[in-house]
């Protein structure tokens, strides 16, 4: 017998039907004996009307009226969910956020999780073998009394929050591919499922591309050491066995990965932007000078590469951002000229990031130069390097991408034989 | 300077324009200086929606998942109105029924409020000014936490309760209608719109088939002495002079009431059906073999005739029951012959029922007598007559009802000049 959290996106309860192969789920997780916990997001489409609707009441509304209205579409669907499943002889009930209660900072429309209280629904698994359906990406606020939302990905954020209040042995994300991939499949049809992947490298995969999980919620599921599950929300319920092993990939601590491997996985964006500015003053402040404006103008920067100054006195500095904030970036630059102090500003659209993320980095050199050799060899011409503990990316013309991400994949042993 | 409470059914906030349009009723009542709570009901349509998915879940849903699912459409509109009126510059903040709270029993679906703490809108209103804009039609079970909502009509309800909660000098019911009639002007294009009714007038002429209010909101205003207003909800807001007296209808007390007529209103209802039960024995206990058996399955019994026998064995009983439940009635009182002994059941489906109203009557002898002789005149037969201190109803033939309705209309002076 084991505690589970489950939880499912728009996509998976977009009409009765639909929650009708959740609830189909849920049993299957019931009827092995498990303690089960649900959470659920609003029905598809749902969220998009209130926002719709918030916004066309005022450009400026206040956060905490919106949150009210868009919190709403994740009660329907929890309470639909409760019936459904009460409708197949499971018992269940709904919770909103201020019900259980979920308590998050202040910070409307992007609120943080502070504190849940598992322990009820610990009681009611013990005295009635209640399941619960909680409403995800909402919370309350404990001095105001007011509902809050948690912002994007907030499901996923509550999912893994209510794992860890309840001590669950696994947090289940069903969506809608069914794990986690060495690269994009699309693009490398070698690609292979991961059996598991350490927190870490997850939340690099994830911040580089890989949508399949919000990085707040993988950071959450590290710090608690949640299990977090990602499985396919399109298999039939039916046909899974809930006494063997899962197909998914399982995001957990690294030691629970035995067979480590050096390289876990290649991310890449395309959506991004280069900028060089040449021949700039090498004194203290100036990086300072350069970032200051862009995060003033909300400009995400990313690659950030400054090489030691061959004279002494100036250097050349290169950075990315997303590719739609290029021009801004530029005007921004060239506005701060004189605070910076500069020769020349240089710039690239059509640029690539390509990313090797893997733990096992950390024992082993020389991961990166093998990378160096093989694209080399494929005259790829690399324009950047940035690197960390677990991963390093390259900056590459963006025509080269696809044939860089299969030449990786090979080279570090990734594909499926 | 008043304090006041504006109700808005769903036709007025059916999408963001009309909401708008509520907001500027709001703005001028605040320019104008007054306290204003605002009791909304769900965007027209939406509580339809909520209702057929939680039917589609499940034909017998749990009552409290049914409730935080429905509930879910009045907290929307109250967030979105809250914005609106923020936007034109109105302080505002939504309320749901939780939040007040708004205390009620533990009957999901046709909950009875208990208790509502109007004290915290009143300090609001002081220390702020700020408009309390509360969903209706829900509220909270203290014991549980749980949603709850209040049936049909449930807005009307809300509203008048907390006009009760916080001394409000008026409940502004705003409606598509601009007032209460005396009788229906499709039927009788003479009739006019009353100034003021009574409670008790009201109580009769809505549970008669005026469908202005429900029959609950008008009980719950004269327990707790609320004025309620019903006015036109198409009235353009900018066109209405605040200082000067509104046009709609006041439903009050009737010491309120100066220039008391002694016919009010005449209703009538075409939704009806006699049966006769003929030579039913005349002994104790027989009223109860009959409707007994009626309660038992669920039909609403109307008008009840009973003469005194003429042989003291036995007597002929006559009573309504809404057309739809015809068939079922005469089915459970001929299962049920055994233990009523009866000789025949006769009955009809074209039958009508007119009813004269007025608080006047309690102290004018032969106000009904005047009626039996106008309709006699007309050769329009009565079937049955039941009388109660305020009103008197006669069943007739379908047919003759509109002939009747504008008959009794000029009989008791009511004609428009």
């Amino acid at each position: 017998m084991a505690r589970l959290v489950m939880k499912f996106g728009g996509t998976s309860v977009a009409d009765i039907d639909r929650i009708r192969n959740v609830a189909r789920h849920v049993k299957r997780e019931v009827d092995a004996g498990h303690d089960v916990a649900v959470v659920v997001s609003a029905m598809a489409g749902r969220t998009d009307e209130l926002v719709k609707w918030s916004r066309e009441a005022s450009r400026l509304h206040d956060a905490r009226e919106y949150d009210a209205v868009v919190a709403s579409g994740e009660q329907i669907t929890a309470g639909l969910l409760a019936i459904v499943l009460q409708d197949i002889g499971v018992s269940a009930r709904s919770w909103q956020g201020w019900q259980l209660p979920i308590f998050t900072s202040n910070a409307h429309g992007a609120a943080r999780i502070l504190d849940i209280n598992g322990a009820e629904l610990i009681k009611r698994f013990k005295e009635r073998g209640e399941v619960a359906v909680i409403a995800g990406f909402q919370g309350m606020h404990k001095e105001t009394g007011r509902i809050t939302t948690l912002g994007r990905g907030g499901s996923d954020t509550s999912a893994v929050a209510i794992a860890a209040a309840i001590g669950a042995d696994r947090c289940d994300i069903y969506t809608d591919v069914d794990g986690v991939y060495t690269t994009d499949p699309r693009v490398v049809p070698k690609a292979q499922r991961l059996d598991k992947i350490a927190y870490e490298e997850m939340l690099e995969l994830a911040s580089l591309g890989a949508k399949v999980m919000q990085v707040r919620s993988v950071e959450l599921g590290m710090v608690h050491n949640v299990r977090i599950f990602v499985r396919s929300s399109f298999e039939k319920p039916e046909a899974i066995d809930p006494h063997a092993a899962p197909s998914g990939t399982l995001i957990c601590d690294e030691v629970e990965i035995v067979e480590q491997q050096i390289v876990t996985g290649i991310a890449f964006s395309k959506d991004e932007a280069q900028i060089s500015i040449r021949r700039v003053q090498d004194k203290p402040g100036v990086a300072a000078a350069i970032f200051g404006p862009l995060a003033a103008s909300n400009i995400n920067v990313d690659m950030i590469v400054q090489n030691v100054s061959a004279d002494g006195k100036t250097t050349d500095l290169t950075f990315t951002v997303p590719s739609a904030d290029y021009e801004r970036a530029r005007d921004t630059i060239s506005k701060a000229k004189d605070a910076i102090g500069y020769e020349r500003l240089d710039g690239a659209t059509d640029v690539a990031k390509v990313s090797v993320i893997g733990i096992g980095m950390r024992s082993h050199a020389g991961v990166a130069a093998k990378a160096f050799g093989a694209l080399a060899e494929r005259n790829i011409n690399i324009r950047a390097i940035t690197t960390s503990e677990i991963k390093f990316s390259l900056l590459i013309d963006a025509a080269y991408t696809e044939l860089a991400v299969r030449t990786l994949h090979t080279l570090y042993g990734l594909d499926k034989s």
